[in-house]
Parts: C-alpha cells; sequence; structure tokens
C-alpha cells in the first residue's frame, strides 16, 4: 500500500502521450494550446479614437481658438482621413483612425456644434486625449498567449483578433469507460432485490465529457475468460481505460490478476486513503488503466484526484494551483490513510474558503455526493483536525 | 445613467421564460433540473457485506467459537442465500446481500482458510461488523436532489443509481450573437490598416458554448435600415440577441434607435461602471436583448456580469455564492464608477483568496484579458482600495 502522495507521482511519470491536432477556433474552447500567439500587427494598429466627439490639433487648442470648424468625418472602418485646414476638426467615431494631422478628441459631451463648427466647452485639454496609441498596448510580434494554456472564451477573444481562426491543440485520449459486476443492471431497468443500477459507469463518462474527451463505455459481468477476451481488445484499442469495480479482495476480483497476465504492468495497487483503497493502476503499451474501486465515491475521488492530474500532466498543462479551505468544524479520523472528507465550500466575508463537513455514511452512500461539492484532503500522522485548520480542497462542482 | 446593483435587478426581472425539456441523463450535463428526485427503494436497498471475507452470526462467536465451515458463497449480484446450519459461514464478497441467518463480516485478512472452513483470528469482533443496513443511508422516497440543481457529474451518478435515465431539465434560450460595425473583418482575413478582425462575436458565443446555450450569429454594417430590417427578423425568431458595438453616442450609432422604432423597450442605456459604460438593455415581446458596448473587455465583462446572471435566473437557479478576495496590491481609482478590475487570483497558506491588480490599457486592451482571471468589483464612494481589502471576485476561467 503506497501513499497518496506516491501514487500521484507515479501516475505523472505514466503520462500519456496523443500528440497534437488543428482544430478551428470556434472548435478549441477547454482545449490545450500548442502554439505561441504573437502580435501580427501592433495593438491598438493605429492611432484609435477612444471618444465619439471631433479630433483637433492641440497646437490649435493651446493657441486659444475654441471654435472649429467641422471638416469631415471620420468612422470606425473608414479608411484613414486628412485634416487639411488649421484650425479646424473632424467628427469622429469610437474605433475610427485618428485623422491625419489631428492628436487629441474631445468628446461631444464638452462641445456645441452650431452652424457646421464645434465650440469646445473646455478651458483644458490634455494633448493625446481620447487617443489610443498605435502599439500602446502591444507591439508588433509580441507574445500573447504562450503554449500549454487552457483556452478559455477570453483566449478566444484574443485568438480571434490575432486571427487564429485555425488552431493547434493537444489531442485528447481516446477513452473507454468499463463497468464490472454482475449486480449491476442498467438504468431504464427496475432491479431485482439483490441488484444495483449502474451509476459509476455514468458518472465517470459525463465528467470525461466535461473535460471533452470522446469516450465508449462497455460493460463486464465476472467471468474471467470473458473479461480476458474483452479487455485485451480495448488494451489494444484505446489510449485510457477507465474501469470500477473488481479490484478489491474478492473471489470475483479477477482484474488485477487478468491484467497481469495480458501483460499489464502493475505500478500501483492500493492507496493509503479513505476511500479509494483498493484503486489499481497500470499500463500497458500506450494504453494507461485506472482500475477504480467499484464503490461510488471512492471512484468518483480518484477520477477527480488522479485522472484529472494524468491527463493535465499528459497534455503538458502547468500544475494545478492548490486550492486550501479552513474547516468550520473539528473531524476526528484514526485511520492511518490520507482522508478525502466530502464538504460544503463557502466564503467567508473576509475572504476565506471554508469547508463545512458532510460526512455522509461512507464510500457507498452516494447521495452524500449530491449534497456536497468539494473534497478537503486531511493528511495521514493525525487523528483531530481541528476547526479553523487550512487544508487542500478538491472542488468538483 | 444607474448604478450596477439597479441594472442587475432590473435584468433580473425581465428574466426569460423557455419551458422546461426531457432529456436522456447521459446529456444532461450542466442542466438545471426541473423535478425532483427521491429513492426508489431504501439505500442501500439490502443489508450489504462491504468486505471480502465471511459472514456468520455473531452468537456462535460469542460463545466462544473460532473454526466456522464454508457452507456457501456469496456473490454480489446473487440472490441472497440463507446460512443453515448453526457454528458455519459463507464467503462473502463486497456489493452482496448479507445471507439469511448472519449479521456480522469478518475480512480476508482476519481469517485463515483451511480444510474447508475458516479460522478466525482475532479476540473481538463487533456485531454487524462490516454490515452496511438496508436504508442506513437513505429510507425509501427520500428527497435526494432537489429542482433547480445544476446537473454536475455528482447528480448524474446519483440519477443513474435511481433510475432516472430520462430527466426533465430548464429549456435553454436560443440565442443570436451579433457584431455590428463597419471596421470588422472576418478572422480569416488580413484587416487593412484601418480595420480590425471580430472578436466579441466568438468571445461571447463560445462562452455561450461552456453554458450549454445553442446560437446563431450574425453581422451587421452600420447601415440604418439594413440594421433595422434584420433586427425586426431576429427580435421575432430568438429568445435573446446579444450584440456588442453601436451604442454610443457616434454618428453611426443606430442600435438604441432603432430598437426602440422596431418597438423594444429599453430597459436601461447606461451603468455607472468600468468597463461596459454605455450597455444598453431592453426587450421586444419575449425577446431579451443584451446591447453590449464594443470594447471587447466592456463586452466580456457585462456577459459575465449581467447576462450569467440573467440566465440563472431565467433557469430558476438559486443565486450565485459570492466569492470574495483580498487585494494584494493598493489600487486608486478615481471617477464615480463601479470598477470592474482585471486581477489574477491566487490562493494564500492561510485559506485566503488573494487578487493581484492586472490593470492593463483599459477596456480595449483585449490582450490583457489572457493575463488575468477575474474581474474584482471595487465599489462606488471609494477612490482608495487599500491592501487586504476585500471585495467580490468574479472568477472566468
Amino acid at each position: 500500500m503506497i501513499d497518496v502522495d506516491k501514487a500521484l507521482e507515479i501516475i505523472k511519470i505514466h503520462k500519456g502521450k496523443f500528440g497534437n491536432e488543428v482544430v478551428p477556433l470556434s472548435q478549441s474552447i477547454g482545449r490545450v494550446l500548442k502554439e505561441s500567439w504573437h502580435t501580427d500587427r501592433p495593438l491598438p494598429p493605429y492611432n484609435r479614437v477612444t471618444m465619439d466627439g471631433i479630433a483637433i490639433a492641440h497646437q490649435d487648442f493651446s493657441e486659444g481658438n475654441r471654435r472649429f470648424p467641422l471638416e469631415g468625418i471620420a468612422a470606425a472602418g473608414d479608411p484613414q482621413k486628412e485634416k487639411k485646414e488649421t484650425g479646424s476638426c473632424h467628427e469622429v467615431m469610437t474605433g475610427a483612425i485618428l485623422p491625419l494631422g489631428c492628436d487629441t478628441v474631445i468628446r461631444y459631451e464638452d462641445i456645441t456644434i452650431t452652424d457646421g463648427a464645434a465650440l469646445i466647452n473646455l478651458p483644458d485639454i490634455v494633448k493625446y486625449k481620447n487617443v489610443h496609441d498605435k502599439g500602446s498596448d502591444r507591439i508588433l510580434d509580441e507574445l500573447i498567449v504562450s503554449p500549454n494554456t487552457i483556452i478559455s472564451p477570453a483566449e478566444i477573444g484574443v485568438g480571434a483578433s490575432l486571427g487564429k481562426h485555425k488552431v493547434e491543440v493537444a489531442k485528447l485520449p481516446k477513452a473507454i469507460v468499463i463497468s464490472t459486476g454482475n449486480e449491476l443492471v442498467d438504468i431504464e431497468q427496475k432491479p431485482l432485490a439483490h441488484q444495483i443500477r449502474k451509476s459509476n459507469v455514468y458518472q465517470i463518462s459525463t465528467f470525461l465529457n466535461t473535460m471533452g474527451v470522446n469516450y465508449d463505455t462497455a460493460h463486464l459481468d465476472d467471468k474471467k475468460e470473458e473479461i480476458k477476451e474483452q479487455m485485451q481488445k480495448y488494451l489494444e484499442q484505446y489510449d485510457v481505460v477507465l474501469m470500477s469495480g473488481g479490484v478489491s479482495k474478492g473471489k470475483y476480483d479477477f482484474l488485477p490478476a487478468v491484467l497481469e497476465e495480458l501483460g499489464a504492468q502493475k505500478l500501483f495497487h492500493k492507496v493509503a486513503q479513505r476511500p479509494g483503497k483498493p484503486f489499481w493502476f497500470g499500463r500497458r503499451g500506450s494504453c494507461t488503466i485506472f482500475a477504480f474501486p467499484g464503490n461510488p465515491i471512492s471512484s468518483f475521488m480518484c477520477m477527480h484526484y488522479y485522472f484529472v492530474e494524468w491527463l493535465g500532466e499528459s497534455l503538458g498543462l502547468p500544475l494545478r494551483k492548490t486550492q486550501l479551505a479552513a474547516l468550520t468544524h473539528s473531524v476526528e479520523f484514526k485511520p492511518d490513510l490520507t482522508y478525502f472528507l466530502e464538504v460544503k465550500i463557502s466564503y467567508s466575508s473576509t475572504g476565506l474558503v471554508q469547508a463545512t463537513p458532510q460526512k455522509g455514511n461512507g464510500s457507498g452512500d452516494l447521495a452524500n455526493l449530491a449534497e456536497a461539492d468539494a473534497f478537503i484532503r486531511l493528511p495521514r500522522g493525525k487523528d483531530i483536525f481541528k476547526k479553523g485548520e487550512v487544508y487542500p480542497i478538491l472542488i468538483y462542482r
């Protein structure tokens, strides 16, 4: 039995390699960028008017001139205009190029227009007012977004403005989610007294959905030869196999043995944690195998804690920021295991993140998941965790 | 010009009504549940074995018996077995029904099996050990998930176990995202000196994507009659119109006038905020209109702050939890406006959320969005915001 940190370290060492692919920008949301984005023009690309009003030469104003005949109009999207007469002005709209011969913009709010001229109602104006200088945000060929960034709507906007209509992103693994166990029936069915409905396979696969990973699903009954035959195929066809159940000490927990018979390398089996102790992790060729315990809270926790880290590492993401929270109640936990306790997160008026324990009834109590929204990670080597103490959290909704 | 809180209040009063629909559970992720989920059986549905090992009658053990002949095996998925002989045991697997006549389970780790009998290597055992009692998590017909919950993978797992293969959820609005402005070109194009590429429409529409909302897109040049003709159609065809640009004081900012000519009710125009001051919000019939300013940071901020609240209110979601963060640096801001400042979020070792200002170059500096990850909301009526002070944040990635 290994420690949680050791398990995580092994998982990260055995990251997958799926290569890169090019997708349209509008379909790249949530993906991991694999190229650098630089400006292809200075930003802004021209001296940009930032207020609707008139553009003048500040020199004319400073010489005492307050009445500026209107010489022309510059709208956003017009080629650059030119002011020809000394002492005149152009009407200008937000987003327009500042006309040649002008350097300062005065808002409509600060002028009166009569008889074809603008009267400025201000005692002073700073030169260059309401002008967004060409290149003042970013120069030409400046790095804007680095590789290994997750593409959010913010990056989409930036990418669009840079003309990145097709972008190179990390490919996602081809996954299969497998349920095991004779006691399981489909969710459309009414279970008999000794049966329960499948739930892990739904939980895991919809979680893959939220990460953009495509998957197939399958079910294996507790029949050793059938498991072996099917698993042989899956290990060849998929980048990652996610299973739940069949990894404990039971007589029909064939999985660890079958996987090893098929040539898979066991990287660890059993982690000093609750829930999720019997977690089995291994690899065959380029296929990574996560064999989670069958208890729904166990597989859910392992998915969020281990699979997410493995995927992030495989795609080249930087380390997740560790979020911490303070316990609102003391907790006692005696076993020498890292304890992932379900908690409900709240935010205090002082900016503190707070975690309220939602203990539930242990790893079989699936309904408790719907009442909590995070796990708090309580370390081994302690059995009292006091109110106010701060530990890492893993928010899952 | 109205205050931010007033604007939000008006937006929430004018929520949309889109009705409900039934979708398969596996496609319900992220949707808002519109039914109650109750248990259709007690949870667990039977006295459930929680460890692989043997099941005995505790009475036999307490009478001094330590050697228990193996009478049968109960696997997960087997109909309930019955122990017939006094002093014997059944091998039992995790997830199995506890055999009739048994009340206690002893793990394989604590027994030795020889000659068809199990020898218990423990001085004491608590009665009912390793048995998860029928109904001890939840009784029959207990409420597990309430209406108006966002369906996350946790709810998917719970729903599957309850047999909710089809679920009633809130329908999402039919949206159109419209860019306006003659200066805009498609992102595949190389802009001329006076042009820029569309970016808001990508930012807004991919953000809708993340919320599961389907949308169409359109572009309108600054031609009043064309805008009017097209808008007439859109106001009839869509539940919500999201536009950017054309709402300022410029000569070609036709939108507010056109919308009113088409019979739309202006609910407000201009909010005392930076960025996003010229934001126009209105309604015609069942169509809600968000006309954001054209500056990319402005439309991005308004989308996250206002549209998300409107959608949440329309779908019946409870209030978003307000997250708060402490400023890591003092900030000065003099205008009498609510200031949505871009910040980078970090987590201190004491559980505090920290916000580091990423000021950038104002509402035109799109690239700055990629460097920050949240807005912090600094109130009006103050112009110095000191390091350590705590304000609400809006995390956008």
